[in-house]
């Protein structure tokens, strides 16, 4: 099976054939057949070989029929020629032929009956122009009969929860049943997330290779996944994201119901990041979108195969008994911290900083109690260790968590402790430790995650005595440990974020909408909308829906100017304000102290060309570059940075998809490398950040409002001193 | 056992007592004991139980003698009353004594031949005055007797090459033994360090915990394990680094020996990072100059245990042949990548880049036999996904991986392939499989490096798997493993760097030097070195060394101003140039254009005080800041950085110790995040990188030159106008 590599190699170029989701009655008789055949199958192929395997190892159990028409025995069973001559009814064929045979292949099964398809073989969109001819045949004939299609180019799937397992790679066993959903772009990578699941303890409830997503596509399956009761989080393997409104409407959906969604996510590296920009503008590299669109969604992005799996077992066991509407499992981000080890403690305190995850000092209450209960030796302190005293009174860490987990201050506890790898020397005291510790944690009133000091398998025995005590999940180890509790804070936030109503006031604060469909048509782009706007018309309109501008009079000639200029007060700047690039074409003069200065400007710039703008002249403060672009993929996406060298050299933008609140406008501007600069480093007056941040929320607003037509609006500089902010310069770009 | 957490929690205060790094005679004698004897052995302690057990179990075949004066029996065995009465010789003596019993034990010991002692007993310079007290009696007490004492508030070590293993703590069989070397400043992470690379298949050679280090210190064991011929990589977990000067010479000799340290050294978090400032200053925040001393020591840093572990390996393995004097194992950083899954290659592409590894496209040659020998549909390039078809044909992969190898234009190759976990199907066909890539990677021309997709156990089906068939390790995982390739890539820069001699010229590039010996105490400080020195004398300093400083000429009155302005050409700058702060209090005056303008601002400037200079007035061009200062640890740091808010609010500096080359200052240059601003980015005229280097080189070879006395030198700004280079202003402040 050849996994399609990067963004362009979708089966269909990205473009979806037009048809609505499918229906989820549908992928639920596609994942709970009572019946399958492997059509194609053969003894000379590994991919049916291990089809054949993982459905008898895994023990499904209803008939599976071997149909090849040219051989009378296959894996050693009695094989039928056709889909069609079966001695009973099937509810999925697997379908392994040729390239070449495939339509065929599903015309005979759907004239059976057959509804539900695997299509494992590949040479289609992948290919080229050819295969995707041919794809978009198969795809036209499916709509036609309402078939449900997983594939072509995928590796089908493994149900775990009902023991279903259509898969044409090996399945390590034993296969855990358990809370995680997987959707992976790359089916070779199934053997690989399996394994690591299972040495992690963490079961799997349906994993999926979506292969060229040609009917049924990631999102599909996702929305598969939210309403499956025997998931809890699911975790994507991404190449490219070929629906991006459809996979907006289903994170939302998932974030509503509580159901995290991790995802790794390739491409951030330069080549792919090239391609990105050639089509998404300079301030936007596509990968920064992705990572705002996902953040916005609540959707955790990890960059391992480790953190996926291991960030999706916290989230599961963080979830385990339902979450409150709009209520994340981790009600902030302050971390208590248990350890019977120094240099663990450190290396917590170093990656939780990474994370934002605080660790706040104990409350009075609590460092009192730790005292009287710790040997004199031990520093109380957050994070704690307990001292190598564990080696003498094995209680030591236990009764520390019991203690610490009533700290009103603390969000949520982490406590240090390996599992058991081999039989211990003791076993009823292991298990005496263990349970009672399971006990605390249970009874505790805030989340309490156990993590190991490094990341290795937990062994059968392990195994045993956590599930004997009652013994939560141990996550694996320090560095990813602490990953997946940062994504599990920042998950919180999200869904509380997705939850809180907007603000009162003009501008919208709700979730991130669709951005293909009707609901941004918005009040629809002035007449004449096309081609670029200059300062004259795009000022004039931001300053039409409220955005302050710095103010500005027309002056047809040098008497007029001379007017305006005596009006607004010297100096002033004269602008051929109808130009795109005036600065660069000689059509903008500054600080112009007199008349004569004024006259003289006027000729010159009205030599340039366009009508020219007479306005005040201002020094100081702060500037400002504000950026609405329409991403291809994502919609409207809002861009702020710091002037100047800040975003032309650093390349220190914060982006944030609209609409977009003020308060979330503060955050991101906040976010800036440079930041400190607005918060008055350099001597300069600290600038009103409510007033700036409300003042961007109006221009995000008015470019929401100017609908489908708008491509790009930016106001560069937008100049701020203090509580005073003015946009000096705006430019429009319309699309056709 | 309380292990010290933090800089300042160290037994001695950081302060060495004043001896001499232990002989190494001595240390192998300590590690390599005929016989020992607990003291202080008893049933109730569970470090006792511990260190009985370990020795029992790990088959030490001296005599153990147990030391209680209270009982006759413990552990099962007849107990000894004190170390002066045992039936025979003791070469170690392993003491858990309560603490106010120690020194007794010790002197006991020494008098009846003990030589060498492990002190587990805590309660010493980790608690405070007292504690401190008692650490001083027993130095003292060692070094007059001669010795060698390891601890106290250590766990003791683990001899795996000899299998002697005093250690307190449990430690996991199978204990393996093999290549690496450990040295840790927190003994409770003993356990997991040896679970985990045990894990890994990978063994250790010596495991030492050195608690307080009051007579042997990391250095001193680490100085052991570069002469241990069982030792081919050592692993260091570091909280503080006590002996700065003893630490670089022995980092020196290893990388000298082709032996790679790794190290995972806690305190990157604020709490950390706000101590250090305060006594670094502002531009090196201390964690910034262990980053660059350990850079230039060729010392690995990393973040994880697993890291730690995982790089040590792959070092171990990139090493196991030798290396010829000044070589690395990679001779650059062209990663050629094979793998079977498309996900995988994505995977690893993105990481490479965070690893500055280079993924270049394959050679023509390379390409055409990929071409030929692969399935039509594959996509022949690097990373390579050898397609699914390795499902059909197993060799697949093995010959794309011989036919990588050979391109020329690779340094390293990385073959993505997953160990068994359990046994498979066809024993016979994966066993020619495994031993088939064996060979083909034993005589490949160069390294490479095996990954497997996530880091899961070796299991004991892989171990002997591999062991059966030759195989080299696999590294566990895609997000460890290109860490690790990434470290081995800096490694090897790090030796050729540091074996290729200064080029000829002025400026010192030799290795970083001791900075507390007599080394640095150079061509001595100028008479009157004391205080701060302002741009009156600190300039001309600078200018008799040779360092480009803007042309200056002092006035005594106004007529002298004016001569002096006409001289230099107007417009002119007139400064109060003995002043350490002279902006802030009004003593610069700038862009005077004409003789009133000079006379003005003389008088202005006078009246501020000291002498008066007059320059030419410089604009455009960009200002750097150049600063040397003396970190208390690590001796004199380089740092540069572009002027302004880049250093003041972006913190955007780059560190080096000194002496450092001009190509290194080069290399600094562009690691600056505003590094396109010296390229010319915003419209200026780009910075001629090399002479800009070679003037921060003389400047950095100023310092230097001006010996012990030297606290701080600043070169602020440093103006670059294409290849004009130019100080503005300097100050240098001495110490006593």
């Amino acid at each position: 099976v050849n996994t399609p590599v990067g963004n362009d190699a979708g089966g269909m170029n990205g473009q979806r054939a037009p048809v609505q989701p499918q229906a989820p009655v549908q992928l639920q008789a596609l994942f709970t057949p009572r019946s399958i055949a492997l059509v194609g199958a053969t003894d000379k192929s590994g991919w049916s070989l291990n089809t054949w395997a993982n459905l008898r190892v895994h023990e499904f159990d209803g008939p599976v029929y071997l149909v090849n028409p040219r051989t009378e025995v296959v894996h050693g069973q009695r094989a039928h020629r056709s889909l069609s001559g079966l001695p009973g009814p099937v509810d999925l064929a697997y379908v392994m032929v040729p390239t070449g045979a495939v339509l065929d292949v599903v015309r005979e099964g759907a004239d059976a009956g057959v509804r539900a398809f695997v299509i494992l073989t590949a040479g289609f969109g992948e290919t080229g122009p050819e295969g995707a001819r041919r794809e978009a045949e198969l795809v036209a004939f499916a709509h036609e009969r309402g078939l449900t299609v997983l594939g072509p180019n995928g590796n089908g799937y493994i149900n775990a929860a009902a023991g279903i397992t259509p898969y044409g790679l090996p399945i390590p066993v034993p296969l855990l049943r358990g809370p995680v959903g997987v959707v992976l772009q790359s089916g070779g990578l199934a053997s690989a997330v399996l394994s690591f699941a299972q040495a992690r303890n963490l079961g799997i409830s349906l994993l999926v290779s979506v292969g060229n997503e040609s009917l049924l596509s990631v999102t599909d399956v996702v929305g598969h996944l939210v309403d499956d009761p025997a998931t809890r989080v699911i975790a994507l393997f991404l190449e490219s994201i070929r629906h991006p409104d459809e996979f907006a409407a289903v994170a939302r959906r998932a974030l509503a119901a509580g159901k995290p969604i991790v995802a790794l996510k390739v491409g951030r590296s330069a080549t792919a990041r090239h391609t990105a920009q050639a089509h998404t503008g300079a301030l936007t590299g596509d990968d920064a979108v992705i990572d705002s669109v996902f953040r916005r969604l609540g959707v955790a992005r990890v960059r391992s195969l480790e953190d996926l799996i291991i960030t999706a077992g916290v989230l599961a066991d963080l979830t385990r008994d339902g979450l409150a509407d709009g209520a994340g499992p981790l009600a902030g981000n302050r971390l208590g911290v248990v350890t019977p080890s120094g240099g663990a403690s450190e290396i917590i305190a170093d990656r939780a900083e990474d994370e934002g995850l605080e660790l706040p000092p104990f409350g009075a209450a609590t460092t009192e109690a730790l005292t009287a209960m710790l040997p004199a030796f031990a520093d109380v302190a957050n994070p704690l260790d307990v001292t190598g005293y564990v080696v003498v009174d094995r209680t030591l860490l236990g009764r520390a968590l019991e203690i610490v987990v009533d700290d009103p201050g603390l969000d949520a506890v982490l406590l240090l402790a390996d599992p058991l790898r081999d039989e211990p020397a003791d076993p009823a005291l292991a298990q005496a430790v263990l349970a009672a510790n399971a006990r605390r944690i249970a009874s505790a009133a805030k989340p309490v995650v156990v993590v190991s000091n490094a990341l290795t398998d937990i062994t059968p025995v392990g195994r045993k005595y956590l599930a004997e005590t009652g013994y939560p999940a141990v996550v694996g180890g320090i560095e990813h440990g602490l990953t997946a509790i940062g994504a599990a804070a920042r998950w919180s936030q999200a869904r509380r974020a997705a939850a809180t109503p907007a603000p009162a006031g003009a501008y919208p604060a709700t979730a991130y909408p669709a951005t293909a469909g009707p609901a941004t048509a918005g009040p629809v782009a002035p007449d004449g909308a096309a081609g670029i706007w200059a300062e004259d018309r795009a000022a004039a309109l931001l300053a039409r829906y409220g955005v302050p501008v710095v103010p500005s009079q027309p002056a047809a000639d040098e008497a007029a100017a001379v007017a305006a200029a005596g009006r607004l007060g010297y100096p002033v700047v004269v602008k051929a304000a109808g130009l795109a690039h005036k600065s660069d074409s000689g059509g903008v003069r500054l600080n112009l102290g007199d008349q004569a200065a004024v006259r003289d400007a006027f000729r010159a710039v009205q030599a340039v060309g366009g009508p020219v703008l007479i306005q005040p002249y201002r020094t100081g403060g702060i500037e400002l570059i504000t950026g609405v672009v329409r991403d291809p993929a994502w919609g409207l996406m809002l861009a702020v940075g710091l002037g100047g060298i800040w975003v032309e050299v650093l390349q220190d933008a914060a982006l944030r998809p609209l609409p977009v609140s003020a308060a979330e406008i503060e955050c991101a501007l906040s976010e800036l490398r440079g930041s400190a600069v607005l918060r008055g480093a350099r001597g300069a007056p600290p600038a009103d950040l409510t007033r700036v941040a409300e003042v961007i929320a109006g221009i995000a607003a008015v470019a929401t409002a100017l609908g489908d037509r708008l491509a790009a609006l930016e106001v560069n500089p937008l100049l701020v001193r203090g509580d005073q902010v003015e946009a000096l310069d705006a430019l429009i770009t319309w699309r056709d």
